[in-house]
């Protein structure tokens, strides 16, 4: 079946699906994006996602090209068109098309948006999950605007080539005080030797999650003391365990850091069970 | 006349060009571009621009899509189509499309090319370096791998956008040593008063500017004294002349930095000295 997409009012062939070259999307990046979950053909956390758009549009100065009531009826077409049941769906909000031009263009320039879905193997990513990931540690260079969900994605990518080239599946990026800020792609948790559960604060150097915030607040109800604090490289190589969140991977256990064994080395008792958790709490409409 | 662009392959009207959703320099500005100045239909430069092309991809591990020597016919191409006596051409090569994911697509994946050309006003542009320009400081907040010329351009565009909010033209990134870097597309310099011209050496912080080494080599030729040394915002706020350099705007005067006037407040002598040499120096192919 070939996938279908949403393009500026129309719904394309994604073979066909294109925007303009001088989409300042393309020429500058200067578009949001958000990820959000679909599990059985619905959408999971899609309000939360929805003010974060809106944040990160509002930051940008990029103006709301539709009400966010008729964004998420074409977010549901898209996954109803594209048949999928497990899998992601992805929304892209540019600036819009208009002469190369650093600055803004004119305020009658209509934002871009475009809209895909794809269906996961849910076996394969629990495949991943009972076996666990291996992560590595490269210095943080991004810039310090990481609480916008932009597509300047170009550091988060050289960063995840950057742990393929090593065997890892995911980078986390360390600032120079040798705090772990989070990763290209996924917020970073450890979980201590007395079973307290620490993420960063995401006041600063990080994207504020989605599935972070709502992990909070299963830890809360699961009665996990959860520690939101900086944590360096260093304590998590000597934690309990170790995971990633994202809407993509819900919670992922990592069991090695810089090719060194977290914990014991596979997914430890309290990852896998937030894991499971997951979804018995976030909101699925 | 409709604008012509060059794609993938295709010249086609600018209004139709376009590039798939999935291309990685939409979607995680994944890619490269040189801005080249347009002389009487030549092109200014040119071995540089392409020198400096190869090194921004095989930085990112971004294959070269075609020859050099074919990419420059079909900027020329592109440049006669459009009828360009005076302007610019536009290059922009990304990592191809493929399905998202961070890490870099199979090596099967063929980069995306494309090319643009424009007119520009020769006299607008000869007005305002008679009149000078005002530039704004803003604090450095982009990722230190600006020695590429890479499309992750949003936090230029922001800095850029601060400047016309405040009825600037240009904004001066600083950094927190109080030095300034660059321009937000262009290299910054000041002229002391003992009529020495400065500008930081490209080798950190800034993008090595091609009209910025070719400035250099006319200071040589004209036996005008160069340092090449950061210089503070607090020296620039001081000096006898400021002035900016890149492909589209030669050398351009600075009369204003943060709302206060250079030197006397109109443009200087050696930088208007400069504006009208560059063409006997640059390399018009």
């Amino acid at each position: 079946m070939s996938r279908i997409a949403y393009v500026n009012g129309l719904y394309q062939n994604m073979r066909e699906a294109c925007v303009n070259i001088e989409d300042r999307g393309y020429q500058f990046s200067d578009g949001v994006y958000e990820v959000c979950e679909i599990r059985g053909g619905r959408l999971v956390d899609m309000p939360r996602h929805l003010a974060r758009l809106q944040r990160s549009l509002s930051e940008l100065r990029i103006s709301m090209p539709m009400p966010l009531a008729a964004l998420e009826v074409v977010m549901r077409e898209v996954v109803r068109r594209n048949r999928v049941r497990y899998g992601i769906v992805y929304l892209q909000i540019t600036r819009g098309v208009a002469r190369r031009d650093h600055g803004f263009p004119a305020a009658t320039v209509r934002p871009s948006v475009v809209v895909t879905a794809r269906s996961l193997s849910f076996a394969k990513n629990q495949a991943t999950a009972a076996k666990g990931i291996a992560v590595i540690t490269v210095a943080e260079n991004r810039w310090p605007r990481v609480d916008i969900k932009s597509v300047s994605l170009l550091p988060n990518v050289l960063a995840k080539q950057a742990a393929r080239d090593r065997g890892a599946y995911e980078a986390w990026y360390v600032d120079p005080q040798g705090y772990v800020t989070e990763g290209s792609s996924s917020n970073a948790w450890i979980v201590t030797a007395q079973g307290s559960v620490v993420t960063r604060s995401a006041e600063s150097g990080i994207l504020s999650g989605i599935t972070r915030a709502v992990l909070m607040e299963i830890l809360a109800a699961l009665q996990i003391k959860l520690e939101e604090r900086p944590f360096t490289a260093a304590e998590a190589a000597q934690a309990a365990e170790a995971f990633v969140t994202s809407a993509s991977q819900i919670v992922m256990p990592v069991v090695a850091i810089d090719s060194r064994p977290i914990g014991d080395g596979v997914p430890g008792p309290i990852s896998q069970r937030l894991r499971e958790e997951f979804h018995r709490f976030s909101a699925i409409s």
